[in-house]
């Protein structure tokens, strides 16, 4: 891992926030805590002039205000999102990105429209192959000046998970959230859920944009063209147990029976179960899994206690899933720094 | 300016999020974008069991519920919140701790009940000195175990528009902002205002406990006793205008006029003016500064018209008070990196 970041990713850290680990503890998390990764600016948007336009291979194009989006039945996901960069400054050697240690997941409610029922209203052509989603947030990236855009393929759209969202948590998205209307796509890393859409197009051919060809592709090097980035690897977190200390966050616990807790999920099949290592790694133990009650798309709480004896311990955890994915030991390396899910490693000092 | 950061400040500025400045652009600061410093980590209360307990030299001692507080009479002040560490990274030589640019203010409007009625309420005694602050939270720093605890000196916690604050823009304390009581100092630095807010101790001597004797002090080296910082100094910040490139941040922005716009606060006298240079501080030109329609405790909205030619320009604002405070070209040094107000700069390129 690097020793050090250049004050352009800390200018990217400054605007780009974390959820601190001990928010881990809550089934959803509190606006404001939930990670967020904003491009280029956060728009400010009006909503009396807002429309969601819908066009390409459609027949008829359609525009809907937000309140025509809100007549339309509803429905409600709770899906943990995290950043496909998520992970990034432990990859070796450093790729200079948005410097994210842990902290680029949350936990939401997220309420809105279902993407398949308007599709299917704009009767998509037999010849369409992916869906386009562009926000209204603009800049420039690798040289090009763009709105944020990516696609995806017509089946994943038409999943019925999929929502147009203009609530979170049970109020109206706040700007940074991409007020008025999102892209949720339950499953997918964050890149996925373009914040404030403004317009969907249907494609017959595959979007070459930059968010799709150059970002968010798993590349050894510069000139392969690599797969794309899609569903959310398995990832298990803790909180840090006992208490922090200011400028290093280096834990003190006191010794004794401990209780850790902490959340798993996985994009690509359920969570079958997490595994604890009080010895940095060397011996594994199961946790406690609780049930999915927050539903598919969530992550899932664990528990496991810990007898902790005075000293200095390495406390770790991983999750597996019901597909067969599991958690690396050590960091993976791609040319973006992607779906690093290398397990979390906390080192604890346990006081008598 | 250091030229990098350590990976110990770096996970201290995924936690300690700041206000991207594009947000400068909304009156008050949508939950989620307002700066956050947390010292140890956000706890998780139950308000059911909450009490705030009022003890020290009062008779009778107080006790509280959450509901408690609601029922006596409420009060809102919008006001504008900064980290005494806002522009630390600036500041030379470098000094290790969160490291901020400049983002580290937002506005909100808090409500919450009178803490001079309170302390009434109390029957403060007639030897009282100061009230000490004590939160929930919990950690190590300078290698002493502690509550987050601060004081205020009597005359300055008896003031008005200190609030025990439940409420924050309409909806109750989100847990990072203090769920659920916090005090509110509006005009102090944000390390006065404690969070998770659970005693209230009336003392008859200064409080010299490790964030009064050690934080927050104004000291050219380590061995001075200094001053303790208080109030906000003035400062002016804007909204970058244009558009980012996504990693270095870099603006580009078309020729024509273009309508800069901020805001400036200070929180030692009402804000008297707002000067924009477009020339890196070569010259200065006022800017339109609005009412305080906000209250004398929020920011004042600013705007200025700038004939933006092609080429490379560097944007500059500065603030002055009432009270003959003004902003530094060049960042004043202490050991802490506290009360850096010295003038943001806003490099531009310009397009045909």
């Amino acid at each position: 891992m690097v020793n050090e970041i250049s004050l352009e990713e800390l200018q990217l850290a400054a605007r780009n926030h974390g959820m601190p680990l001990e928010a881990l503890r809550f089934d959803l998390t509190p606006i404001g805590l939930h990670y967020l990764l904003t491009h280029y600016d956060i728009p400010v948007v009006d909503p009396s002039s807002f429309r969601l336009e819908v066009d390409g291979a459609v027949a008829p194009t359609l525009s809907f205000t937000i309140d025509e989006l809100r007549e339309r039945p509803a429905r409600d996901v709770v899906a943990t999102m995290e950043c496909a960069g998520n992970g990034r400054v432990h990859v070796e050697p450093h790729v200079v990105s948005q410097p994210w240690l842990l902290e680029a997941v949350g936990t939401a409610r997220w309420r809105g429209a279902s993407l398949a029922g308007l599709l299917e209203e704009a009767a998509v052509g037999e010849d369409a192959v992916e869906v386009l989603f562009t926000g209204l947030d603009r800049g420039i990236e690798g040289e090009e000046e763009q709105p944020y855009a990516r696609s995806l393929p017509l089946a994943e759209a038409l999943r019925a998970d999929v929502l147009l969202a203009y609530e979170v948590n049970g109020v109206p998205l706040p700007p940074q959230h991409g007020f008025p209307l999102r892209l949720l796509v339950p499953g997918w890393y964050g890149m996925t859920s373009v914040k404030w859409l403004s317009r969907i197009t249907v494609l017959t051919s595959q979007f070459d944009g930059y968010q799709q060809r150059h970002s968010y592709r798993l590349r050894q090097d510069e000139s392969e063209a690599g797969e794309p980035v899609s569903r959310i690897q398995p990832r298990a977190l803790m909180a840090p147990p006992g208490i922090p200390e200011f400028l290093t966050r280096a834990r003190t616990v006191e010794a004794g029976a401990v209780e850790l807790e902490g959340r798993a999920w996985s994009g690509e099949a359920e969570v079958a179960g997490v595994e604890v290592s009080v010895d940095g790694g060397e011996t594994w133990a199961e946790a406690e899994l609780e049930s999915d009650r927050l539903g598919r798309w969530a992550w899932r709480r664990w528990t496991f206690v810990w007898d902790a004896q005075p000293g200095e311990h390495e406390l770790c955890c991983r999750a597996r899933d019901g597909g067969g994915g599991t958690q690396p030991l050590d960091p993976p390396w791609n040319v973006g720094g992607y779906m690093n899910n290398a397990v979390q490693r906390v080192p604890v000092t346990v006081t008598e």
